[in-house]
């Protein structure tokens, strides 16, 4: 094993090149070994694996500063940077992150997890390396997808103009995490079937070959050079980056030939590399989007396994439905048609249905620009990623307050994709936003109702669920709930409890029978049932919910209390003030206390000690 | 006068040439007229004229939609869409808005005041349009500097790829609000410099002429013809976009008869028009930055005046003195360099300042790169802006807790720019984060402490300041203030005052010298003061704060009472849930309450009623 002797990037230099493209089929086999027991992001980081190795070895990590965009590519990255004896733990609580991590490596140079951040941090560290006096490189790993991120492109522009030395991969596997969308990848698409590009490539190999690398980084030289090698409708020569490929990303020689005279180059520098997502791994390259990001599964006999019915699921099945029913029903994804349960809508309603590709500000605006026109969108989106979009959802939807329906997907926290991803902030920085309405349906049967009930509201409405599974709710059936009244559910006598959204499940397990404790299911957080809470203010009170405490759920209790000058007791039980790192769902919210053991403790906490189960 | 004849667009249609460019003239003085009364958008504006002239005359608004990216150039269009008898209440209390309000007007086909949403907000009604069997047309307005911004560009690539029939107009005045970044433009700057390129447009035009408009709108024609009219290096033409242009955009006869010539073509495509900001007027074409907007000046006779020391200078000033002190020091801004009072600091400190343009995402994740590299970022970033990089916060800055300062500037009600521009959510959307902290100083002075003991934080810090002036701190003075701590400003002996940030001033004066009125400089809203906060819930609270009432300061001093079993009585005083248009900042206070007189009578319904005033 040629693994055994890698225990950092510098054992990579001193491999032969059998051995190194041996390492990259270790690698391969590692990967699938562990994701197949872990799940994980296989097919990227399949992808990838090559282009590490060649990086790791042109490069000087953590001297030079490797960011990767996004960062789920990387596992040949941790395997190659002292974490193959972790690399089992891969996801699990305690273990090592799917992504790259600041706090778990100095060969991280970045935390992330969310796409197009890799250039604004590139510019950063190049910028502080000049002034530092420094001389390392910077290298940003980027995909064909994450480089549609309006972030990543403001931030090439930026690049091109101060002109600091950095080299930008661009890692072009025709696909992000759907598919690829977007004018700049149809122009890459065009560019890998063109004949002459590649001929032109093997002469822009020969001449840098031939010419000195120094003179090469002249910057008269380079655009003569430039001129010769590569073709003129190019956007990055407008935007003043040096453009270089497309070459083969998965020919480790090639790449570590290229690297090595492009680390010669004097300011900033793309490289166009095309790879193939799932390499090596028949399954994942034939499927690359179920293999993007699998569950568990047989590495001898992979085969796709269902995940059980999801809210995702839910979601997509009653909006496939509502769009027969509603003409101007219309949905939007920012790179999330499967994700989102989106695949039967898009493939029902394909003239309704839009993925903008990953720019959720797009999403939330386009929906805009819809809605003004009389149409009823609906942004399908994560929690986590409608943090992008904030600006875009009080300037262009909440001001005039256009009938947006946003479905708020992934809330709470989200389990093995860790700190990057739990959508734990939404319901605080949403419900400051004045014009919009917050819910949170108990079932799939009531998420049908929001959804319908939700196209006929006036202003912007967020339906909120969680990453889990839930129970399949009959087609056709729409029940009316009535708009902005919570549900008692179990009668009490000395305490409610008032849960929002997931953490309702956990409420009902929790009082049991006692009758003591009642439970209300509060699915509406704006506008607040306040009649209800009036009533309710005589009993002893705990909100429960899967958010941050600070201003989620429970802070809007205790202001609408204060406000109606009551002085009911009331206990908050909500995620504390810190980010919480990846691992099992049900763990993580035991270690929150927002589980249903963590309820009866609060519980005894309010005077209501645990009764013994009667018969 | 020509503008008496013009009620809508429609009388535009029926004047001749003469009266066009009358009337363009006209439009002219009575957007220097009003705008040296209220103040305004008075560069922009006045290069916008015949641009907007000759888009009303070829297009039918309201039914073809026009979409002017911020919005602040448009007066033009308000003047001759039916608002010329109200164009004197621009920006008052009550008149109209100084940015296109859909709820204003029909002809304002958007809600805007930041920059970058038009394009999508285009995609959006033109998909909406072709699925509604309509016709229209969509052209959107769009500056250079608004062009930078991500979300622009990556709706450009979307757009690009749908193909959608579109017609977006690059109003390139090669400055955007401070002056124009970004490789991009670099690249229109070449472009105009270019003589060939000048004749080439003018062989543009003859074929133009020529060819029927019709044969020309064939997809390989076009193809052929822009081969012929335009240059190959072309980022637009990547994109999947017609590019046409660069264009005279002072020459009213000229934009029609191009105009005419483009709403016959299929597809998008881009106009690339060359304005000069303040046009027609010397003073603002000599100096745009000054005049973009200014406040009231006499017309006869414009000079600068000084708004005053504002909070933005006392914080421009004092990281001015902060880097000499601080090598690590480094300052960023979305394009705000003036507004943030950052341009001293700019001459003192070049090699240490960065603005990025208007990509407020750029700006916070180049900081996280910078304080990933030992550095010591601050992003000055107005409220409202801040809202457009949320994301970056979570994400890129505090999961890490990498010690970035934001000077967070126009914090609270704004006054004159309206609903876009108030900074009123930050309080709700950042305290919900975990790692950071939130401070605002009381003044000049305590900002001095509170920047310099946030560049020794080990965490994200943010700093809030309001529209205003203050008294101007000495040089050279840094007083040190208990991190976290608040400050009691006057003992009481039935209720305090708890004031955070800009109110601070009006409890003050609520207060007066009743000795039973504490007040309380609760400059720290993370952490809480919660020692403090224990020993004076003794006591009646009354929370004030320029920001919404939901998720906000008050309801973090709930929280904390709450978490602490505490029960005293306490009122809130915070914005209500609606939005504030625009208005004069103390009228608009005086409407939320949180004026001085607000804070009696709140405190008269605290049973503190008034005392008479004691020699």
């Amino acid at each position: 094993m040629v693994l055994e002797k890698v225990n950092s990037p510098e054992d990579l230099k001193a491999l032969d090149w059998d051995e190194l493209l041996a390492l990259a089929e270790e690698i391969r086999s590692e990967i699938i070994r562990v994701t197949a027991q872990n799940g994980g992001h296989l097919a990227s980081s399949l992808g990838a694996v090559e282009l590490i190795l060649a990086l790791h070895r042109v490069f000087d990590s953590p001297r030079d500063k490797i960011l990767f965009d996004v960062g789920h590519q990387a596992y040949a990255h941790k395997l190659v940077t002292g974490r193959k004896h972790l690399f089992h733990t891969l996801r699990k609580e305690g273990g090592i992150s799917g992504f790259t991590k600041v706090s778990e490596s100095p060969h991280d140079a970045i935390t992330v997890g969310h796409a197009s951040t890799s250039l604004a941090n590139a510019l950063g560290m190049a910028i502080a390396r000049d002034l530092q006096g420094e001389d390392h490189h910077v290298v940003a790993v980027i995909g064909d997808g994450a480089l549609t991120g309006g972030m990543a492109l403001a931030a090439l522009n930026k690049i091109g103009e101060l002109g600091k030395r950095m080299l930008i991969v661009l890692n072009d596997n025709e696909m992000s995490i759907s598919e690829n969308v977007g004018g700049l990848n149809r122009y890459f698409k065009e560019l890998q079937i063109r004949k002459w590009v590649q001929d032109m490539e093997k002469l822009g190999r020969h001449i840098l070959e031939q010419i000195s690398p120094r003179l090469f980084s002249l910057v008269d030289r380079a655009k003569e050079a430039a001129k010769l090698v590569l073709h003129q409708e190019n956007p990055f020569y407008a935007w003043g980056i040096r453009y270089v490929g497309p070459v083969d990303g998965h020919d480790l020689k090639g790449l570590v030939h290229i690297l090595q005279h492009l680390k010669e180059l004097e300011g900033p520098t793309l490289l166009h590399v095309v790879t193939k997502k799932g390499k090596g791994y028949k399954v994942a390259e034939a499927d690359p989007i179920y293999w993007h990001g699998p569950p568990g599964f047989d590495p001898k006999k992979p085969e796709k396994v269902s995940k059980g019915y999801t809210w995702s699921q839910a979601f997509g099945d009653a909006v496939t439905e509502l769009a027969h029913m509603e003409p101007r029903l219309f949905v939007i994804t920012p790179a999330m048609r499967e994700g989102s349960g989106l695949v039967r809508y898009a493939q029902e309603h394909p003239e309704r249905f839009l993925d903008v590709g990953i720019c959720e500000d797009v999403a939330v605006t386009t929906a805009a620009g819809m809605a003004l026109k009389g149409m009823k969108p609906i942004v399908a989106i994560y929690s986590t990623f409608l943090q992008r979009a904030y600006d875009q959802v009080i300037h262009d939807v909440a001001i005039e307050s256009l009938p947006v329906v946003f479905a708020v997907d992934r809330a709470g926290l989200v389990g093995a994709d860790g700190a990057t991803h739990h959508g734990v902030f939404d319901l605080a920085y949403l419900r400051t936003v004045p014009n919009v309405e917050i819910a949170a349906p108990k079932d799939a049967l009531e998420l049908r109702a929001m959804l319908k009930q939700a196209l006929a509201r006036p202003n912007p409405v967020f339906i909120r669920y969680a990453r889990d599974n839930v129970e399949k709710a009959p087609e056709g059936v729409w029940p009316e709930i009535p708009w902005g009244r919570w549900e008692v559910l179990k009668e009490g006598t000395e305490v409610y409890l008032l849960a929002f959204g997931k953490t309702l499940a956990y409420a009902l397990e929790a009082a049991g029978d006692d009758p003591r404790v009642g439970v209300v299911n509060a699915r509406f957080l704006k506008p607040l049932d306040r009649e209800m809470l009036k009533e309710l203010a005589r009993y002893k009170l705990l909100t429960v919910e899967d958010h941050q405490k600070m201003g989620g759920f429970g802070s809007a209790v205790l202001e609408a209390l204060n406000e109606m000058g009551l002085k009911a007791e009331v206990r908050v039980l909500a995620l504390p003030d810190r980010f919480f790192e990846h691992g099992a769902i049900p763990s993580l919210h035991r270690q929150a206390g927002i589980d249903p053991e963590g309820i009866r403790k609060a519980l005894a906490e309010l005077g209501i000690a645990p009764v013994h189960e009667r018969a």
